[in-house]
């Protein structure tokens, strides 16, 4: 049995905040990593339209978002053969139940030390609501709900995972063996400059200092025009420092340019043969590449395709539920009418 | 719509704790109460098996104990065919997702503030989860599943009900009117009196100051015999008290005896013509005259019919709630999919 588990492909889940618009950060960091993972494990990834709920939306919104950030990862690549994607208020009975059940094996005090907690409660003392402390746990019963193996964090993440592993194995000392304790899986997070060279690209900074992914290509050469390069190089006859240190323009071309034209855009830039203006032709080019094929992809899905397929997957991660569930109820010895 | 609603039945809901044992006050009390409510109202009743694993029982004990106490309530009167009686876990999942939504509109600090949490995390420090300090969050959730509008409530419930009130506004001011405030149905609390003359019947007390509704005839003389009485009657030849000041005795039987009986009694008393011996024996009498054909009516009641009218109440319970559910997650914009 045990041989059989070990030989069984890991469960991975990742929830996805439903929030407005895509950038660039977010495409190469979360977006593309979770396409990989599709590939490699069993994948439930979950709009967490839930865990929202802590800070009211409005209805209208909350689906708008929903459907929007759906088809932003259908349009990256996410695939309704390989995982599930869902809203995690599709399987909101069964969440809530485990949630409710986990939540009496939770220590309140880990709850109230949780460093995402005091920080919310901090930025807004005037919502502080029950829900908003068990965060965390609803996080576990998200994970715990697939008997989730592996889940990819943040570092701001890794705490909350502790928290879940905190939770399996207080349920596992009162009602036996029954959760695998959730592995964090650490990737290289990319994490992409902001044009405006402070700090990495954040949809909270200003409009400038990130690309969208729904900027058209004027508007892409428009940002990159304005965007920080390289300080010690004050005048255009002067040798430019085309490093990741020097200069935030050979920066991002890093992530986005292709080697070839790269180097050869630093050997000129370093005997003053190019401008800045013309290297950042360069990189709005190789961004536009990058951003116009995923604007076409998701021009490409309908509403009704993103209905369908979180239909679909909404019915998968019910299925794999229900069998988890099922195995807590009798474990706990409940539900027996 | 308004003139419709007030003209429908009120909704009655209330909780049953799996607590062991049932003795003669819990019977005259809280049983016979509800088999009333049922006569008026629509009235949904159930064994909170959820509640108490917050002190994590172990599943035998959990079912055993829930088992016996629905055996309890329809031996004494509960009928399926007027009430739903169903055990809370039969609906969790529902329970669970109304739970999970109601934490995200309940303040943190009124729960912590609660007396009954202050009580419970004093005596059992060790023990304090996130869940017990949501319990009247999921006593609502029990509540509003129904759209409850009427809750028997004991003193120490009173703050209970209020919370439920406070979330039913705060649920209101973000999502509109769903849920009615529900109001608390205070009875005339039957206070039976201990044996022992020390506040009322209690099974945390020794077991010779209540009369269990298991005990046999010879075990209730027997208890009543050692019972207290009149302190200022000393010896037989001095006149009693017969008053439910003056007389533990007398109390009792001012709910368990015939007018006409007790009348009788009084007056020998008063004149010294019966001792306390006599009067005791006319009590345990009375009291045997409840005890023992309840307990009759008990044994009649099998494991089966037990688990069979828990199961048909489970079914009412979960067709009321799935409708309130559902428009709870209209109201709040979810389950779309």
């Amino acid at each position: 049995m045990a041989n059989q588990q070990t030989q069984q492909k890991q469960i991975v889940t990742s929830g996805i905040r439903p929030t407005g618009e895509l950038h660039l950060g977010n495409y190469y960091g979360a977006l593309l990593n979770l396409t990989r993972l599709q590939d490699q494990y069993d994948a439930y990834f979950f709009i967490v339209d839930l865990h929202s709920l802590t800070t009211h939306p409005n209805s209208a919104d909350l689906r708008r978002n929903l459907i929007g950030v759906a088809r932003d990862y259908v349009a990256a690549g996410l695939d309704p053969e390989k995982c599930a994607l869902y809203a995690q208020s599709s399987i909101s009975d069964l969440i809530g139940e485990l949630h409710t059940y986990l939540s009496m094996v939770m220590p309140l005090g880990e709850l109230l030390r949780c460093p995402t907690f005091k920080e919310k409660a901090k930025k807004h003392p005037d919502n502080i609501n029950y829900g908003l402390v068990g965060y965390p746990v609803l996080m576990a019963a998200d994970i715990l709900i697939h008997k989730g193996t592996l889940v990819p964090v943040g570092e701001d993440q890794v705490v909350h995972l502790e928290m879940a592993r905190t939770i399996v194995r207080r349920f596992q000392q009162i009602y036996g063996d029954l959760f695998p304790e959730p592995q964090p899986l650490i990737e290289n997070a990319v994490r992409i400059p902001a044009l405006s060279g402070q700090g990495k690209m954040s949809k909270s900074d200003a409009r400038d200092s990130y690309i969208s992914m729904r900027d058209e290509s004027d508007q892409i050469q428009a940002k990159v025009k304005k965007a920080y390069s390289d300080p010690a190089r004050v005048y255009k006859h002067q040798p430019g420092h085309p490093t990741i240190e020097g200069c935030n323009i050979y920066h991002l071309h890093s992530f986005f340019t292709e080697a070839d034209l790269l180097d050869g855009l630093a050997a000129q830039c370093q005997q003053a043969a190019i401008g800045c203006a013309d290297c950042k032709h360069h990189l709005a080019t190789s961004l536009t590449s990058i951003v116009e094929p995923f604007r076409e992809r998701r021009a490409q899905v309908s509403d009704d395709d993103v209905v369908d397929i979180l239909t679909i997957g909404g019915q998968k991660a019910r299925a794999s539920a229900e069998l988890v569930l099922a195995e807590v109820r009798s474990a706990m010895g409940l539900r027996t009418f």
